[in-house]
């Protein structure tokens, strides 16, 4: 079935964009997927493509007004934009003396500012329909200012008083906005490096099943979030393996 | 389908007991509906019958241990205990020096010392099993201690954290322990009565779609948390109509 | 300087009861001191005494409405009940499955059902004074439920929301509630037995200086609280060595 | 009495920072003032010299890295800086499709990324001392994202997640961070005339004793905090008027 609606992903390139982007596309959006170089996003286009889905791909700095404009206007023409995902993220862990400004600046630009363009841009087109979805990635970071996190927890709180101020302006006008606080590793190339270069070749082997998170059980929150009806919705839930401490 | 498992709800009751239990046995669940009163258990009984399901309809008290023992095994007797849901509420508004000590304790026992006893045995007939999923229900109280809440809000306070608790040790045992908050009025005939008692008929008649939460939405969610694959289990979310001030 | 007030505590028994008792002492208050054991007072009060300061030491049950009553009305008829400190705990640690109801049930009558009495009466005391301040003592446990803490955790968590429902209601009324949580060990006999019995006498011999909290300097965060102008109330305030891990 | 050490105050230029500078030099510290304008700052120095105290003021741009590492090298050059505090607010209300990214970027370079700057170098000059207090000045908005507060409760978020995060790492290296949450209208020229604006001269006559907060009582809660002896300190604490609703 195919929807005359898109769905835009803005951070479409890690495991857990694409996973989102997938699922949208699989449930008959018109999926427009952003990330910083479009190159890298030829393996998702094509994944959705031959299962039968519509992507669009694009490259966008997050962090410039127009290209989020441009991008998410493009999605619009498209077909009406009904639900946008941003899942921009950029964590780093430096101890607070060690912290650059540059560094501070630049995880905010994109973890944090680059949300708030692209919650704005997305209520904009959103409004005149009457309805939408706006779904914000979140992280442990979220809601814990850990040590060596200073630069990465301001972005990460920062987005998240972003989304809780849009949800409760936007939420009267039937624009559905959530935030998600995923408090574990996702199960990614970069996550199994470390946990080796942590403890080695048998750490990684005796992993126990299903300790790091599936980015499709990732994107099916997203997914379920979306779908839910407007006389009860969510705004916040937290995601982690059965097996994390917390 | 029918499924080998069983779903006990203790606090089958109201409207969101009764939804929960409908959605399980939807599902192929045999449901256990637990209340003080057996009888007033018939029409939910009927209706879950009638729609090809099964459902034993038990009276109880949620205060009493070896009601909740006696429920809860007979259910896993009849086929292995897969979910189990707390619902009992007694949301109570009394100024701070009228609140007896009578209701403090009756409002607690209902309300956090009767969760304790259903998920400590839920978990104790499960974890044999190797899994399971015990859902609480939760309010606005349960994080928020308003005027005249002291005794609503001091057993839903106590009843999160006993939820917290079991879902970090149990979590790693297989056993899905997840608390919901719902954090606006359900569309019950009790609320429609209060409505109408502050604002006349005509505030009934205004009530805009969709402002009060379908028991059936709420259950929505209980039966998502259930279905999550355990690499990616939400402890906590809200729930709130999309017009709610919050 | 004497002062025509009353200043009590309820759980005077442990380090931090006794060091705040003697700290109101010390500003001029006659304070009422409560434990379980009348007897187990005497230490404290020759202390307080002996330092030019008034002491009534009583032995009461915080669970029994009763004792609560009579020994405030008894605090208040002496001179204006200005000041009341809840300090009463119990705190264990065991798994959920071992968690008797009967250990749930007493530390909730301890930790929050005596809390409530003490709060509630206090007020009532208070109320017609035009003037008051009553404190709780939480913990770790307040806002956070750790494995093996169900019973505990829902017990803090309790008296927490008791206190912001008091604090919400009586403040307009010029009665100031508020709560500490006391996030880490203080430096009593117990707590030094147990790091010497998990490490040995070395655990003991290596602990850094101000590792552990100084009853006095909690005593003084009460002080403060309660000497803070009403145009600038504190509801909660942290407590934690500075060598913390939090 | 003089002390051989410096308090630096960066946005003393309003109530809250004056009262506060004022409070540190009369407890004997040499105060180093800091707002945008430095003509401004006249007043304030002009008051604590005339008590005895010693001021000096400073203009500086907050949010340029240069700024505040001279301001702050400056202070501890002329005797070592013990304490610092943050006090730079950029309080905007406006709808989210009204938010600029000019101000969204403005308000938070003011209220968070500067008191980044600020804190980081306060650190660094006070790791080499072996103590230190650093206090940063939170808001309502830095624990709720209220409708129009996208870009001041993103940027109050960031500010208190950069604070916990060096109270974690510097706790331990005996430098206390803490963050003070203002939860309601400080007694200021500009809040009296927005009383006024919203409810007349009337408005302004019945205003309730106490009911705004004087900038001096704010002043002790941070001379308070300061204070703390190291084995129980504190990281965050609210205020607010008495008759506060929250």
């Amino acid at each position: 079935m195919q929807r005359n609606a898109t769905a835009a992903v803005i951070g479409a390139g890690d495991y857990i964009g694409a996973a989102i982007a997938s699922r949208f596309a699989a449930e008959g959006y018109q999926v427009f997927a952003g990330r910083r170089t479009a190159d890298k996003l030829g393996a998702l286009k094509s994944e959705i493509e031959s299962a039968g889905g519509r992507c669009e791909a694009r490259g966008l700095d997050a962090r410039k007004e127009d290209d989020i404009t441009q991008f998410l206007a493009e999605a619009d023409a498209a077909a009406p934009l009904e639900v946008c995902i941003f899942n921009v993220g950029a964590n780093v862990n430096v101890p607070i003396l060690d912290t650059t400004e540059r560094v501070f600046r630049k995880v905010w630009e994109m973890g944090c500012y680059a949300g708030f363009l692209t919650g704005r841009e997305a209520a904009r087109l959103m409004l005149p329909h009457g309805r939408g979805t706006i779904l914000f990635t979140g992280a442990t970071a979220s809601v814990r200012g850990g040590i060596g996190y200073a630069a990465f927890a301001a972005a990460k709180f920062g987005l998240r008083a972003v989304a809780q101020s849009m949800a409760r302006e936007l939420g009267p006008k039937n624009i559905h906005v959530a935030h998600l606080v995923i408090d574990a590793g996702v199960d990614t190339a970069f996550v199994r490096e470390r946990i080796k270069a942590r403890g080695g070749e048998a750490a990684l082997k005796n992993l126990l099943p299903d300790t790091l998170m599936n980015p499709l059980s990732i994107a099916n929150a997203y997914w379920m979030l979306h779908s839910q009806t407007r006389d009860a919705w969510t705004f916040e839930l937290d995601l982690r393996p059965y097996g994390e401490t917390w």
